[in-house]
């Protein structure tokens, strides 16, 4: 078999891009294109390492977030540099893989060919680990007016907006005004906007009164969970400690409340009743990533991607989908999933290139944890339940432990340690890169 | 005398805003503006501690930026946050002084007042240091397509820039395109394009052909001059010691070489030969804040201001001018003048309220010194000349010790150890803040 002129153009990019196509075909390795560098994406690449197959791991962005830390960006406890470390260095030291820079636009699952902004590629065995975006759920106001919790240009836009809604309440002349701009809604309940609420509020009552000495003490922090309670992936008395912990916080706590609308200056909820704000965070849930459509199959409500046992596509055997697109026994749409499926698929993939069938996935559950404000956390491990400053420090501990670099681990400490002993979050510019210099 | 209603409305934000009009009478304390927080406003800002003045302090952005080090984030060695601490964190001590975030748009002199695009406000001395802007030398190609290495938000534009023209040349088919997207060209030998010169193919040369196992080694940087030599501020043989530093790191070093235009991939010199190159970095220059223009007073060709020995508006005796925009006895436009001039302006500011004439301004000059790539600098210091090594040494270990916070000097050093033991930058992301939710 001659090998395909796609993978040949593709192979240039290969470790032996250098070779003639006789050498490489010789060579000849199954290609296995892996889309989205998230959780999934690269703990399968890196399991990939010892199997003999080329990999070509593909996200729009150069690196991977590490989304447990993206709401202490957003509370300007890190830097983004400290939590999305470059694919590149990630995958240095797996010699048979490379990654390309390109946005995913479509698959073409008769020729096998995943099309991108960049051109098209061919496979053998497709990946797909694209993620979850943020869901709007169709209010038009949440999309204009709302600033989404999710990606890290997301937590960049809302600390610059926090930071922004301060300097203008410290202009505002009418008390009211300066209230309204004083005035932060969390949208949803879960652990994001959880983890958020406990943070800012820790910002804003500990931290600002410091540097705006007169209108820092009227902030104030909502969290709206449409639900009759927070963060309903933890046991019933866990989630009501978190929800003691907020509000001893400050942070006021609101179940059994929806939203309705946001208008300017003004949350408006179901109930008819309304919120004077001037900021509102949206955090009330994500959906699978839109590059499900293209497959041509029937998705589940949350436009996830049906797979079988073998996190597969049913009529597409040589497309495996890992992580938050997957629709697999009602898993959750959390990294740990993502990374057990990864490792699965290295396997699978591996069995198939044997002519043996895979042995069926199963989820084995570590549990769940959340940081709830300054030290106080929850965790939820098999029979065990943590709270409090013990579940503060196992979070932590945890964390630290999973972060990928050395410099990582030495920042995330430093910056931790300075805001526990000073309470002095590091991180409070508004400043945004700069495409091109404007004109005059 | 009834306090000016302004300044009464400007009041409701200092330490006794809570304060009635009787009271705040007998307290009135003359209103000392500073517009720019910069090393001259920030500076002054801390020294007014000790006068009884009440001192409002105006800057477009909430963060005083670490300038020596901003090449370092554009070369990704340093987050943002590593060279920017809020202003109001520094000035937090200073409890008879506040902080206004808002564009000055103008000034007032006949009714002492500044306007800003928040409103206006009265001042009994006026003190600007706005500092510098890029200047362009009226080439519009250079304002269309050059980046500029500036501001903290040019810095963030030019890491994701190079890293974007990285990964463009690892998708280019075409050798001469890639070549010409792995070529940059820095326009200007001052210490700033030197600088990001020497960190910049540190970060191409050592670090990338580890991630484009592929692309990397093509890597070109340019450097362009259009005087005789690099660091005309410097002693000859320094100059000529960091050219040879700069071409045995494997920069193109090219001195009597003016640059005419640039086009789409493409540099025009002004002895009409052509560098093709994907990327220009514009360090040629900067001129004084276009503010200094709204005085009315007839300013030097680079848009100073001239000052008197005291360094005031000879027409306008209670406004003062300070840092890259005073034209006083051709200082150069670095941080050390502007502080100096803030220091003594304090004091100018003192003996005039005492109602003595205050004594002529006289600079003192430490010296200068720039880092010439990895592990080797030079400096100039009186009668000293260090260079290489020790000169780098010398660098790093002022520059920690005038480092705002300890938070700032422990990851700086954390990044440099990092940096010259593993000549690993450990920030190459291309990311963003995003403003809103983006529709779908």
């Amino acid at each position: 078999m001659l090998p395909d002129p796609a993978v040949q153009k593709a192979g240039a990019a290969t470790p032996y891009g250098d070779l003639g196509p006789v050498e490489r075909m010789a060579r000849r390795r199954p290609q296995v294109l892996i889309v989205g560098a998230g959780w999934g994406g690269l703990t399968l690449a890196r399991r990939l390492r010892s199997v003999p197959v080329d990999v070509e791991l593909i996200d729009r962005n150069n690196y991977r977030v590490f989304s447990p830390f993206v709401y202490q960006v957003a509370a300007g406890m890190l830097s983004p540099g400290d939590v999305a470390p470059p694919v590149r260095k990630l995958i240095r030291s797996v010699s048979n893989a490379s990654f390309l820079k390109a946005e995913v636009t479509g698959i073409d699952a008769q020729n096998c060919r995943v099309l991108t902004d960049h051109g098209s590629l061919s496979y053998d065995y497709l990946v797909l680990a694209p993620g979850s975006v943020t869901n709007d759920l169709g209010n038009a106001t949440v999309r204009e007016r709302a600033y989404s919790l999710k990606t890290l240009p997301d937590a960049l836009g809302i600390r610059n907006a926090v930071m922004d809604a301060l300097e203008r309440a410290r202009w505002a002349e009418d008390p009211q005004q300066r209230s309204v701009l004083s005035t932060f809604v969390i949208v949803g309940g879960g652990p994001v906007g959880v983890e958020y609420a406990g943070a800012v509020i820790d910002l804003l009552r500990a931290v600002l009164p410091k540097d705006f000495r007169d209108a820092g003490h009227e902030a104030k922090v909502v969290l709206l969970e449409a639900g009759p309670r927070i963060l309903p992936l933890f046991d019933e008395p866990l989630a009501a400690s978190a929800a003691r912990s907020l509000r001893k916080l400050g942070v006021e706590v609101r179940t059994g409340t929806a939203l309705k609308a946001i208008d300017q200056d003004m949350v408006e909820l179901a109930d008819g009743s309304r919120i004077e704000a001037g900021t509102v965070i949206w955090a009330a849930g994500v959906k699978a990533s839109p590059l499900g459509g293209t497959l041509g199959v029937p998705l589940t409500s949350q436009g996830r991607v049906p797979v079988t046992s073998t996190l597969r596509v049913k009529s597409l055997p040589n497309v495996f989908i890992i992580g938050d697109l997957a629709a697999h026994a009602d898993l959750p749409m959390l990294a740990r999933p993502a990374i057990e499926e990864g490792e699965y698929v290295a396997k699978a993939i591996h069995s198939m290139m044997l002519d043996r069938e895979p042995e069926p996935f199963v989820y084995k559950d570590p549990g769940i944890m959340a940081i709830v404000g300054r030290g106080s956390g929850i965790a939820q491990i098999g029979p065990f339940r943590l709270r409090g400053f013990i579940g503060w420090l196992f979070w932590l501990t945890y964390h630290i432990l999973i972060l990928d670099t050395i410099r990582a681990r030495f920042t995330a400490l430093i910056n931790w340690a300075a805001l526990f002993l000073f309470r002095e979050p590091p991180l409070r510019l508004d400043v945004s890169a700069k495409r091109r210099q404007a004109p005059d």
